[in-house]
Order: structure tokens, then C-alpha cells, then sequence
């Protein structure tokens, strides 16, 4: 049972976070830090925080601080709270690139109290609105560069993670770049780039609205995504990104070459291939 | 009430279809027709037909027939029950094309005992194993061509499908598959092909399963769908498709250069435009 816990950010990961925290009664009191009062007020409205207060005060009073915010000001100020802590206090991030973090994080002094953390869970939504009761369930979490952790901070982090249903995943920090390139950024960046051709193509919003049933809808839903959130992870996880970009781009050539020259049996066969992925998704 | 139905196809729509007759006791007898045995016996196990019987004995005894089954093999099966009705009898089919069939169909004398649908709703999966109760409620569905469809069949269709929950739409074949194209077709094809990238990609098996958290679930979903069933609507729609596949890979390329060439700015604009569909799909 924690004190205090801090939240950097007060969004959908953050926010989610902080209820099960409460839910699961694993603490007193958590404190928020948002860069806009609407936010802040907000996030206490909902329940999601307790009290706001300036990072240097909530960081004194927290044993943990857990950054949940954009990865391009991620790097900043975990440094900051970092400069903070002391050896009993845990600092952990849910962001979703790791490499740079790592990079940068590695030769700070309190870095064994820094836990690098990606539960694998999220929706197309933002902002304290988003949070909600019971998220993160059933889902993996990585965590990077373990063993530059202190052992108590890790265990800390797994065993709360553990308490939330996920189930744990180690990996290095360029490792998670690259899987999380294609098991999730690419899917976002697709869907970002169907939104936009849809768009494009379909002026008749009512047609749009009216026939999403065919599919549209799950495929599309990663557009409705906060470019604030996600095009620092692209561009941070960007050589990653790029190289299945390219390979996905190539993989729809070939489904536009089938059609172009009426070739149905490779058509076929690119479908078939892609029926594969049934066994690993189920 | 009817006292029979056919359905040709005893696989999700066809299924599902008569499912619902069932369920809100619109028919007394559901007769199916299957290309394999297998499916028929299926077919009766799970209750969605009670019988199985040649194809014209089926049509002399039955008020509605209802074609369900891959669009390629639909204009030749259809022609052939179209020959075997009588001004009495209602033929409607629920194909994802309707350019090609309503073009074969239009000199048909018994023309006006078709009716042209296509209800906006289906999952990934397919056979008599994927039908479900409760099915196409909400969605919506496109008749074709209403004015030359007996008015007499046409509204018995309607109130079908209202009774089904769908709200109708009209248009014309060439419009109904541009459309499909845009909302449906083009998801089919990005999906299918991201499974390809991913499966090229991502060597790692175990990774793909444990991160799938990650927006990878809902994009890749249609990929598991059945080449038997989208392959030929591909190519039936294919100038269409491959007018959308094409501005597809177009959106894509943007998001390309955006990250060769380090454009933040360029890149949050394409996302922010694409939050645009949070308008037109809840």
C-alpha cells in the first residue's frame, strides 16, 4: 500500500492507471500533475486524482512517480524527477519508444530507480475522459533493461502490473522499438492513412456513416488518435517505423498488381497468406 | 409468415439470416442449399435450415430464395433460380457487388421477382459455424435498383430487414459499389496486406501474440476473412478498388516522406485530418 502515488500526466494511461490503483486499494493518496488546470480540475472531478501540486512538492510526498505523457517530453522530465528522488522512492514510464528513454536515462545516478515500463493497452481516446475502471486487463507489459532496475523498484512495478492482469514481458529497449513498430505503430499509422483516403475519396459523409458496417469502422478506429500523443512515438521510433512502412506499402503493390492484370490466383494466394495470422491472432 | 425460405449458401449472412427469420417466427421452414455435404449436415446440426434439397425443389417449394454465397458463382446461380420462379415467389441476394449482377439481370423476364440487397454487416469468419443470432441489427442496408423490383417483393424485403433492425438505403448499382469500395473493399485489402507486412516482418511469432495489444487486434482483424468470399468482389469492383487502393498508397506515402525528411509539422497536419472521421463514425 502506497502513501502517495504521482501521476505525470492526467490522460487515458495515467488516469487508468491511478483507478486501478484505487480500485485494487493499492493506494492512499494520488496526486496529479497536468499541464493545464482544466485538465487537473477535470481529473479530480472524475476521481482520477486526488490533489494537484507543483512536480517538486508532489514528487517529495509520492513513493511513486509514474510519467504518463507524450515521449518527446517524456525524456525531460523524468530527468527532472530524477534529479528528485531518493533510494526508496520508484520512478516508472508507460510510454510507447523506449530506446531513446533508455539512451538518455542510462548513466543518471538514481537510474536503478527507474523502472522502464509499456503496458500494451490503450483506446483511440484521450485526456482525463478517457481513463477508465478495469483497462490494462489481460494484456502484456514490457519491461525494458530490467536488470539496470533496482530489484525492490522492478518488483514493485511487476507486482502491480501482475495485480492489474497483465502479464510480463523483458525486453531490451531497441527490441520493444521494433516490435512495438509492428504490432502497433504501423497499425496506427494505416489507420491514420485510411481515415485520410477515405476522406479524400468519399464526399458523401451520410454514404461514409451510413455503410461503415463493412469493416470500416475497426479498421479506421486508430485514426480518432491524438496526433499529440502519437506522432512523438513515430518520430522517435522513426527508422523502425519506416522500414515496415515501406514493406507495407510494397505488400499493397502486390494486391494492386493482382488486380491491374486480373491475376486472381496470386490474389488468392495473398490472401491466403494473410489468413496465417489467424494463429497467432485468435 | 412464410412457410418456406431458401437459402443458397449456408454459410455467416445466409446463416444468420435465417437465424433471425427464425427467431422472430417469420418462416415455418428454412430449406438450404450447400456445395458440400459437410456444410449441409452442419447447417442442420446448428439449426439454421431444417432441410437440405436439390436446388429446383427447393426454389417449387419455397416464397423467398435467398442467395448468400460468393459473387463470383452469384449471376449464374441466381439466373438459374430466376428461370425456376414464379411471379409469386421473391429471389433476393445479399452480395457485396451489385454493379455485375444487376447488369446480368436486367433483361431477365422474371426481373421484377429480384430484389438487390446487400445488409452492411458480416464478421471475419465464415461457414455455417460463423452465423449468429442477433445479427445485421443497427447496420444498414443498401437496396439496388428498387424501382425494378415488383413493389410487392421490394417491401417484403424491406420489412424484412427493418424487422432485422437495418435501416434501408437506396441506390444505384454504381453508386452502391463505389461506395463499398470506399467503406468496405479498401479495409478488406489494407487489412489483408497488413497481415502480410506483419507476417514478412515480424520474425518473432511469440512477440506478435504478446504486444498485439496495441491497436494490431482491431486493424488486422479483417485479414482473417475468407479469400473464397473477397477475392472475387475485388475483382468484380476492381476498377473502383483500385481507384481507392490507389489514393491508399498515396496517404501512406505522405506519411513516408513526413518521417524521411523529419516534417513534424506536415506529419501532425495528416493525423489531425484524419481525427476528422471522429465526426462521421462514433
Amino acid at each position: 500500500m502506497f502513501d502517495s502515488v504521482t501521476i505525470v500526466g492526467v490522460g487515458l494511461i495515467s488516469g487508468s492507471f491511478s483507478l486501478a490503483l484505487k480500485d485494487l486499494g493499492l493506494v492512499k493518496n494520488v496526486v496529479g500533475i497536468s499541464r493545464t488546470e482544466a485538465s487537473a480540475k477535470k481529473a479530480i472531478e472524475l476521481g482520477l486524482i486526488d490533489e494537484t501540486l507543483p512536480l517538486k512538492e508532489a514528487v517529495a510526498k509520492s513513493d511513486l512517480v509514474y510519467v504518463a505523457i507524450p515521449v518527446d517530453s517524456t525524456v525531460t522530465v523524468i530527468r527532472e524527477i530524477m534529479d528528485l528522488v531518493s533510494e526508496k522512492q520508484i520512478v516508472a514510464d508507460a510510454g510507447s519508444t523506449k530506446h531513446a528513454l533508455c539512451t538518455a536515462m542510462a548513466n543518471h545516478p538514481m537510474r536503478k530507480r527507474f523502472v522502464a515500463t509499456h503496458p500494451m493497452w490503450g483506446t483511440e481516446y484521450s485526456g482525463p475522459e478517457a481513463a477508465v475502471h478495469d483497462a490494462f486487463k489481460g494484456r502484456s507489459c514490457v519491461i525494458c533493461e530490467r536488470a539496470k532496475s533496482d530489484k525492490d523498484a522492478a518488483e514493485t512495478m511487476e507486482n502491480i502490473y501482475r495485480q492489474l492482469g497483465m502479464n510480463i514481458v523483458y525486453m531490451n529497449a531497441d527490441a520493444h522499438d521494433l516490435h512495438a513498430a509492428y504490432v502497433s505503430h504501423i497499425s496506427h499509422i494505416t489507420s491514420f492513412a485510411l481515415a485520410n483516403t477515405v476522406l479524400e475519396k468519399e464526399k458523401e459523409e451520410d454514404a461514409i456513416f451510413e455503410l461503415a458496417g463493412g469493416g470500416f469502422e475497426s479498421t479506421v478506429r486508430l485514426a480518432k488518435s491524438s496526433p499529440a500523443m502519437w506522432a512523438p512515438v513515430f518520430m522517435q521510433n522513426r527508422d523502425n517505423v519506416l522500414d515496415v512502412l515501406n514493406e507495407h506499402i510494397s505488400q499493397l503493390r502486390k494486391f494492386k498488381s493482382c488486380l491491374e492484370k486480373e491475376n486472381y490466383a496470386y490474389l488468392w494466394e495473398l490472401m491466403e497468406k494473410a489468413n496465417k495470422i489467424k494463429k497467432i491472432i485468435k
